[in-house]
């Protein structure tokens, strides 16, 4: 994919003006990064802000203990960095590519001098960060009022296609977008934990498992059984990137 | 207080010129609120934006099946209505006065002209967000990692005064910024689970409990407890509205 074309599909250059766009490409970085491959720690001064254009990338912290903290598992035109533009300048956690990814990187010193000095590159970024306000905002009450299995479903719930949701067709199996030992760690369980909130989403629904596919023959059960501890109605809107 | 003299002390408006100060101040209204009272709800379009000059405001939501999920307590200086400025323009939660509560509100149509007019103001803006935005991603962590005491020690330790915990002075005792049944809310926990928290907490470390005041012979050993299942060391920025 060519750079003009990545940041036209970008929210955060949506409706700028041609040569602001123009003047973002010519600094703009294409990097290939292995699975695996470490691209930040959190105390690194954040030179770079990214945006994801294939492959995986998890933003994670370490504590104390030794447990990880997985924060955020990015995907196509999932975006880092743009907590570090004023204010604090490290990036805060760690970013890994978890699978082959492509990334774009745009130096940091370019995309604040845009905030300054277009009022149309500032207004996209305070709405972006609103977006991912609220979308934080939905995470932190889950983690407080949804058990384990009703979590795992609000997760497989998002991975069901807007075709199957809106009734017109069955639901597609549905494969879990990265490992179950991620997974697990993504929704803050340990993979013991995920096993059985897996068995009782099971008990509970009309999900069926076959190792990492998932089958969901009804996706009113699920969502019954998943929204009722969530102040939002199925489909719920932000916080849907993993969707097709 | 002036609202000239509110608005120089919050970080929203920091080192902006006096002709835009002045331009809010022109703008501005204070309005007292009786405890108890709701100040919008999730569904509103939001008009204003709001700072709390005093009291207390509780931001949260309502679940299908009848829980609340709270998902912050503002105090002196906390902002709220920022997250409507440019993209979704509804609230998102309740805002609910738990005290009687002076706010100042300036109407979003003044502050959305201003972002896109003063770069100072849109910088300011993108930084309280960031801030924002780390303040949750350590929430999120500690939702994911802590265990139900060790949550209740850190929201203890936030109300340590610097002098006990740089070890200057010992610690004097903490009385809860609001009523139990409402920090165990905060925390994502029931009463009885906050009781038991409580409890174990006092099991495993130095604290002691009367009523609504807790003593803190060895601020270490709170720490030590808590804080081990998180990236942070105490004391932890950001996070921090509640700390005296």
């Amino acid at each position: 994919m060519q750079t003009s074309e990545l940041l036209h599909q970008v929210p955060l250059f949506n409706g700028l003006d041609e040569q602001i766009i123009d003047h973002f490409c010519a600094h703009t970085n294409q990097r290939q990064i292995k699975k695996g491959t470490m691209i930040c720690a959190p105390d690194d001064v954040a030179h770079n802000f990214y945006i994801v254009q294939s492959g995986w990338v998890k933003l994670f912290r370490d504590t104390q203990d030794g447990q990880e903290a997985v924060l955020d598992i990015l995907s196509t035109f999932g975006m880092f960095g743009e907590n570090s533009l004023f204010g604090k300048s490290d990036y805060g956690w760690y970013a890994e590519a978890v699978e082959d990814t492509t990334l774009f990187s745009i130096p940091v010193s370019i995309l604040k001098e845009a905030i300054k000095n277009h009022q149309g590159v500032a207004v996209n970024m305070i709405t972006a960060m609103s977006e991912h306000r609220r979308k934080l905002d939905g995470e932190i009450e889950r983690f407080m009022l949804q058990n384990a299995p009703q979590r795992v479903g609000c997760f497989l719930l998002k991975l069901v296609p807007q075709s199957a949701w809106d009734g017109e067709t069955p639901c597609p199996p549905i494969n879990l977008p990265y490992n179950k030992a991620l997974v697990a760690t993504r929704l803050g369980m340990t993979p013991e934990t995920f096993s059985r909130a897996l068995k009782a989403l099971k008990k509970n629904t009309d999900i069926t498992v076959k190792q990492s596919t998932i089958h969901i023959d009804d996706v009113d059960s699920l969502t019954s059984y998943s929204c009722q501890a969530c102040s939002s109605f199925f489909p719920c809107d932000g916080d849907d990137e993993e969707r097709d």
